[in-house]
């Protein structure tokens, strides 16, 4: 019998659940959870049903494992303890500064229900933080150093937009060449935030609007651009539509560390991502996570859970024979 | 009370095993057991004693984990069961066709003695079988690639340093820069062994040898080189010294998967190590997952486990807390 998954939120995440579904075959998509009317809402999968999120708490016998697909401004931090009180969940909660208040809501309702909520699942956090954490265990003296992109960063995306004179805009985060050398030659190089980081932005201006004022006013707009070095380039709707519609990102974790009694050796950990799809990979990383709650909560565990907590042979759907037969 | 970990067997690895307890202020070392003359090794570490393997059995109370430090063709298939019976235990075993027997041994003997060993523990199997399986589950419909290098492998040393005429020798394996590009762009290229790498040597004649004898010798060789672009370079014994006494390796993991409802965009997941001392690293590894089989053996787990099979979290020193507040 497979996993029944049911996918609560459906805009770009949903729908990259809805996909990463399809190549997981002891997985189902059994239901669509919409605040919208459901009516309006039609899903790429045939036969499968849409329903409004208030009728999720009657189906808990119908879906082993809720997929929360809603941003973490305002979504997540309200429905992971409401849905994980009568569902397996997984989410990718991504405000780093509120994780440890994060867990502590989802972890008291998902006691309360028996069943187990994955948290903060993705791949920063998610992948990026497992590796952070294998490597630091391995080498504990050494540096650690996250580097984000090349990709679309939508917060700054958002920001362009709502400088006055423009009338859409896409914003790139770009590890710097150099920094990334620096980092993997194993010298451990103090890095400024302008070192570590270009900020690229392709910006539509309205008609008659003064360039060199958006300009100036993106370059120097404080936590978002000031400390960076920033490129701003004027081109056509047409244009942005043409080449900067998709949602690439990507991103490296590197940790340079010592070995030997004197520390006379040097290591590097290098884990990276290039992504054509930010919020399918994304995606494709909650899907797994989804069958390892399922098994977690099978297995009688109940409560809030990270990446950390999760044994990766949770995450195949290979027996334990077979991957220590193939993958080891 | 910090962990009481004792080496078992103390060459390369054994001594890496203690440089690594000493960044690693929850651990100590306890003993150094070995199968030699005690009175004849001496261990860096002031203190700790140093015992003949068959004292071991006798210290149950002292150790909690023991790291086995042998070789996989014949030290660690008899000793793990034998010492796994009464201590948990971690070890290196890196004959990959035969882990699945190994582990049936292995997890009879821990089970008897309610202990935790940990088998094939290290880079590969280790970090590259974790990044194949994280990538495996996160992308099911792609290709794995796993590249080693730049480093020395011991085997095809071994072998050269078997031909007539040669007095030693150093062999390198080098992933090929076009395969990597060609694995990196996503296509999944099919490669064939000669497309993947490279196989560098480095070689010491003895006086009067005949040279082109060796070289042809060397590039002939079934297994080892015959199926590789193969180089052989003629060096003195103190350029032998000089440039090639360290033991570097490393290598990749890549793995390239698609997303979306037609498959529509690539995504690429990359792992590499770079490490100026191969038994440095593993030591490393090793004393991470001493710590976590310890943990395990507390909570009351029993029998062989694999580095599939255990959480991340029980690999850091940090509480659950701390790594949710910091690393994820």
């Amino acid at each position: 019998m497979s996993i029944r998954v049911g996918i609560y939120g459906y805009g770009n995440l949903g729908r990259g659940v809805e996909c990463a579904l399809k190549q997981n075959p002891d997985m189902e998509l059994a239901a669509v959870f919409t605040r919208r009317n459901p009516a309006t809402v039609t899903v790429l999968t045939e036969g499968v049903k849409v329903y409004h999120t208030d009728e999720a708490k009657n189906m808990a016998d119908e879906i082993d494992v809720m997929i929360l697909c809603g941003g973490s401004a305002t979504d997540l931090p309200v429905q992971t303890p409401e849905v994980g009180k009568y569902f397996n969940t997984v989410n990718s909660f991504d405000t780093h500064a509120k994780i440890p208040e994060h867990f502590q809501a989802v972890d008291a309702a998902a006691k309360e229900g028996g069943k187990v909520s994955l948290i903060s699942v993705g791949w920063d956090p998610g992948m990026f933080s497992l590796n952070r954490l294998y490597a630091e265990a391995i080498l504990p003296e050494g540096e650690a150093y996250t580097f984000w992109g090349k990709g679309v960063s939508q917060g700054h995306s958002d920001a362009i937009r709502r400088v006055e004179g423009v009338k859409d805009g896409k914003q790139y985060t770009i590890p710097k060449e150099e920094a990334l050398e620096a980092v993997r030659s194993g010298n451990n190089p103090a890095l400024t935030t302008r070192e570590k980081h270009l900020r690229e932005c392709f910006v539509v201006p309205e008609e008659g609007a003064d360039l060199q004022k958006i300009e100036e006013t993106i370059k120097t707009m404080p936590n978002y651009f000031a400390d960076y070095d920033t490129i701003v380039h004027f081109i056509s709707e047409e244009e942005l539509k043409r080449d900067h519609s998709e949602i690439p990102h990507g991103g490296f974790v590197i940790r340079s560390g010592k070995s030997g009694w004197e520390k006379e050796h040097t290591h590097i950990i290098e884990y990276s991502l290039k992504l054509d799809s930010n919020p399918e990979f994304t995606s494709a990383v909650l899907v797994a996570y989804a069958r390892a709650a399922y098994r977690m909560n099978q297995e009688g565990q109940s409560g809030c859970r990270t990446v950390f907590d999760v044994a990766p042979s949770y995450l195949s759907a290979k027996s334990a024979e077979e991957l220590r037969s193939h993958l080891l």
